[in-house]
């Protein structure tokens, strides 16, 4: 059976998450109805990563085997035609050999995270953005983030019931400026702990708003205690990013 | 009464347009209803200018008199707290004297149209963006557009219902170019015509596709005549992006 690589944006306000679950619908279930349709039989998507509820992705990864051997244009709008009306977009289709597996290929990944400082609600960014109601300091959360680079117990910022068998990760690369009015976090690495990015851009905000200093983000860091990350921040403002092969 | 000067961002998706009307929810009647709740009794909301429905403002200009005297930001939180649930924010609220008037003291006004060229749907930008199923030459549309600067006859940019007096108006800038992936007009004028941007940026995109040539579109302004337009843009795009006083 042809392997197909999927890229895919979609909007998380509506899913239970990425991965398939009995309490609601879900990103991976809407493609595998979308191949099954296409296909005409039950088809497996994998995805290169899970996104949490309400978290969105300008390009998830994927891959999925179908029985029918079609250019990729093809397998592309004929997903986007059974995807309707789910929020949810399938931006390219490419053909790939057997060997490449969409989330054990994967190299790298990015997320972004974007934050609007301001007192009035979001009218069209409801849901695409965390609101925060005072002013960031941008320059204080990319110099303070700077203690993330490199191989770190990542304890502090992983979600109290990440499955992973370490905390120890690396980030590869983290930033925080200011773009077009809004604050905007992006953050490199091979992989991610659950809830790793929100637990961090949490604790930053803490930095970006005064109430800790760049000094009390490296301590939280290296307590490896998850008692001292500050407040995780909302999914509305996540975006998986890229997911990068060699 | 003291005068508020009210700057505010809205989704233009569930609205019949910025107007009252009978016919369904207006932003301007939602403000209304904002400031009757904090003032205690009916108040007009007056607009810098009207957009149609499902057209977006990044920042409409709006001003209201009240009987209350309060601090600025006090209207601002107030207003925000009674107009939710709806997708309407004011972003700020200045105090002005009675001779300021939201339309009539404007002096410059803004719009932005978003457009995203590719073929899959939009998942993210949906409502938000017009997706243009093919690709767009921005450099070619820029061009083009440059023949609308000064002051022409816009009979063939402007709804055969438009109801003002003269089709002759002023264009001071307008540009297109690509932005994050997506291709971006800007124009600015004193005032617009009914659905003068949608009429240009529709003609525009025929440029940008390759069927019409930049002098086709300079001859369709030149012709004045409505059935020389190309196909009015859809409102998801548009977006009031400023209005500017003295």
């Amino acid at each position: 059976m042809p392997r197909y690589h999927l890229t895919i944006e979609y909007d998380g306000r509506p899913f239970v998450g990425w991965q398939r679950q009995d309490n609601g619908p879900s990103v991976q279930a809407a493609l595998e109805r979308a191949a099954a349709a296409l296909d005409g039989a039950p088809r497996d998507v994998y995805g290169a990563g899970r996104t949490d509820s309400g978290v969105h992705a300008l390009a998830q990864s994927a891959h999925v085997d179908l029985v029918k051997n079609l250019p990729e244009d093809t397998v592309r709008d004929a997903l986007n035609h059974h995807l309707r009306p789910d929020p949810v977009a399938v931006l390219s289709v490419r053909r790939v050999d057997e060997g490449f597996h969409a989330r054990f290929s994967a190299v790298k990944r990015g997320y972004v995270y974007r934050m609007i400082a301001r007192r009035a609600p979001l009218a069209l960014d409801a849901g695409l953005a965390w609101r925060v109601p005072r002013p960031l300091d941008a320059a204080a959360m990319h110099a303070a983030a700077q203690a993330l680079v490199g191989t770190h117990d990542f304890t502090t910022f992983r979600d109290a019931q990440c499955q992973a068998d370490s905390p120890v990760k690396s980030i590869d690369a983290i930033t925080v400026r200011e773009v077009g009015g809004e604050v905007r976090l992006t953050v490199e690495a091979i992989s991610f702990l659950h809830r790793q990015v929100r637990s961090i851009t949490g604790s930053l905000v803490e930095v970006g708003s005064g109430k800790w200093t760049p000094g009390d983000f490296a301590d939280a860091l290296k307590a490896a205690d998850r008692t001292r990350c500050g407040p995780v921040a909302p999914p509305d403002g996540l975006y998986l990013a890229f997911v990068r092969y060699p």
